[in-house]
């Protein structure tokens, strides 16, 4: 499936390779290793790479990129940390990639405001890291070490979210580069506001297509003054997700509520070399005050003592939690590894909590089913959970299967009020299901804000919707 | 200032008043004192009437309504409680108004998943009282008994948005009534999604300029188990910023802070017949478990007391409660008895929490100096609050001291990366702000969007900001 050269529908003229090369010399390169690199993420897919790759160190190069780009009437493609599942990245129409990542500086920490801002290649890790002696963090937490950029581009939330909410609510501000080369900013740095068009959260989750993120302002949090982690087991996913559910409807404020089913706790053994009891699984953390961190937890353990959920047990430590949380983030690629060579085909379904239950054991005995392996993940305080099929990425037959499981896990979710996409984005997969979901009138307004942003239709072109 | 006959430029034409009469009986008026109702609202403005009015009662008939208009290239204005303060319902260029107040009912309670879906003319009151018996709530509470609509419209809060956000935040999904008649969906029941633009949020906020809102799905939250509301007395403003300012920074989950200043607790006290010390005041409530709602009172205490705080009492019946909001959501009206016949020029600034004690305290002492009386009520906790200068509307001079106190408060709020509007909306008075506080740039964009979605610009017109 592997291709290396650009689509001959698509090539760089040698008069843009030229001008990028005198803007940007080293900071511009055509080497094949580099645009491959910039050609591919961690979705399925597999598609010409871009024909040259732009490092950004500043909006003015972004300006400047953009601009060139625009008078040769080439498609630009930001690209961050590179950890789309969704094929955000992928040059299907040709074009530039703008690799942000150099644009990796914290610019500001406004500790008593809790607010930060940053250059779109500054990663989450990165930003807490550099929060360390504020005593403030920055909550979301999508598993992978992404780009705050790219979060932002795909909307992106991840295990913190049942308690602080997504980028949608945690995005203040930002500073883009439009598709004519201009500068503007989004918003302020007060925490809510009135002031016109939410232009913040249309560029938030516009997966690249309407602008190129140059700064990001975020919210932050204090510290919570005690965390705690804990872990439950459960004789049938159902318990589990029981007790989730009930979690939410009583309003315990807990910060993170992650399901594995036996399967997944096993691979994840294995690639982490944890001794976990492979059933199904709840890994879960509290914050708050010391009494409120005790009182949320005891709440939780009498729901899943109910359940029928045992060993409930405690990661006191800030290396015991850290491990766990580290094993559940690498969950996906535990499951990668499980099945040497296998690509993984995702889902990202969401629905009212109230259906979780039903839609999890659905989603299971349909993969089960299909005798294809897969892996079940889940932030489900949100009522948002993965399963990944593993395929064999040379076998047509695979593939065709687990697009039938994805797109069958996707109709149900639909039927119940639920969307196909939670935080990953729709990309260059979920494209069908976004007509289904939302509608084609509901699109069309997409497609109208698209034409008047971008009216060459040369931000990330081929993304979230086929433009008409 | 009063006029009531239709603007010259904009009449309605004979045949757009008999097709609305045929399609709508009795449902349509064009009755001088129904015009009169719906070409106003408690802005400063007074401007001609719209056209007619209908009354729609489904969403069938705000399509056949916005056809019809659109068909005879008139405006159309969405109207619901008429509680605007920036004018978003004055027909500044003609067009008829679209009442949805009857389309009032709660469609679903899905109390399992924290979820309600209502028309658009169902108030915030209303809701909650439909909610009574299931242990849930709806927290965006903006004083008025707005309705759902309008709020959704200019992205309200009001005094729990510290806790529980804004409209943004939880306005899950829109149907809405395009420009050219068509009806969409925005969004699921999902907590969360990542499925393509934010077109609620894009809707959120937009002042019935792209479109009508014909239903309204929104987050619920569980009754808190405990709830405790208390009063503190300050000996100046700063002290009562300050421990506002503390309260925020160190993550106390408080549910509401409000502040007054002495003087518009004065006028409290005479319109609801109190006698609470007429000294800047913080009107504070907890909601969480019991222990967590003495852990948090305990701690504000603390820092109520450390910055010179007195007198702190605690309002524990529901009927105290009542009363103290009451109290407090009637400020407006207060104030506006406390000068006969005036009429109130709002300000409704929002700043980084850090900047809070010098924002206040700056206003007031502006106000002060002009000898405009004025009130002063904040939503503190979310670094907003607003002023209103009581001018006599009969004296230009007035008005324009007002608008200066307004401008050059507005002014001092974007320098330190504050926002015009918090809650209230553009709406009329504050499309000069928003290009001073986004730029050209960005509000070009807004323009775009609008031009995509409303080519004719007959979606509340005029609101926003000016087309070029």
């Amino acid at each position: 499936m592997s291709t290396l050269v650009p689509p001959p529908d698509f090539p760089l003229r040698p008069a843009l390779i030229d001008a990028l090369q005198t803007r940007f010399a080293a900071n511009c390169s055509t080497a094949l290793a580099v645009r491959a690199q910039h050609g591919r993420d961690e979705s399925v897919f597999d598609v010409p790479p871009p024909g040259a790759v732009v490092f950004a160190e500043s909006t003015q190069d972004v300006v400047d990129a953009v601009r060139l780009a625009g008078e040769h009437g080439v498609p630009v493609i930001p690209y961050g940390a590179g950890s789309s599942i969704e094929g955000h990245l992928l040059a299907v129409q040709g074009g530039i990639s703008i690799d942000v990542s150099r644009m990796n500086r914290v610019l500001s920490i406004q500790g008593d405001d809790l607010v930060a801002t940053v250059q779109p290649g500054v990663t989450r890790k990165q930003l807490n890291e550099e929060l360390r002696d504020t005593g403030l963090f920055f909550p979301i937490d999508p598993g992978a070490d992404a780009s705050l950029g790219g979060m932002a581009a795909t909307r992106a939330s991840g295990t913190n979210a049942v308690r602080y909410g997504t980028m949608r609510e945690n995005v203040l501000a930002l500073e883009v580069v439009t598709a004519q080369g201009d500068v503007i900013r989004t918003g302020t740095q007060a925490r809510k506001s009135s002031a016109g068009y939410d232009l913040t959260r249309l560029f938030v989750g516009s997966e690249g297509t309407l602008g190129v993120m140059t700064e990001v302002t975020v919210r932050l949090y204090p510290l919570p003054e005690a965390v705690s982690a804990a872990i439950c087991f459960f004789p049938d996913l159902d318990a589990a997700v029981q007790t989730v559910i009930q979690t939410i409807q009583l309003g315990v404020p807990i910060a993170r509520v992650e399901l594995l089913d036996g399967n997944t706790v096993r691979m994840v053994n294995a690639h982490a070399k944890l001794t976990l009891r492979e059933e199904p699984m709840l890994l879960m953390e509290f914050h708050g005050s010391p009494a409120s961190v005790q009182e949320q937890a005891e709440t939780v353990q009498a729901l899943a003592s109910e359940a029928g959920g045992n060993d409930f047990s405690w990661a006191t430590t800030p290396e015991d939690r850290t491990r766990l949380w580290t094993a559940r983030h690498n969950a996906f690629f535990a499951a990668l590894q499980s099945r040497p060579g296998c690509r993984a085909v995702t889902t990202d379904t969401c629905v009212p909590i109230s259906r979780l239950a039903d839609s999890v054991r659905a989603a299971v005995d349909d993969a089960n089913a299909s005798g294809i392996p897969y892996f079940l993940v889940g932030h489900v305080g949100d009522g948002n959970f993965h399963m990944g099929y593993l395929i064999d990425p040379e076998s047509p037959d695979e593939r065709e299967r687990a697009e039938r499981l994805s797109h069958d896990l996707v109709a149900r979710t639909l039927a119940v009020g639920g969307t196909c996409t939670g935080e990953h984005g729709i990309g260059l997969h979920k494209m069908d299901f976004l007509v289904e979901e939302t509608g084609e009138g509901a699109v069309d307004l997409m497609r109208a804000v698209k034409r008047a942003l971008d009216p060459r239709g040369l931000m990330n072109p081929g993304k979230i919707f086929r433009m008409r």
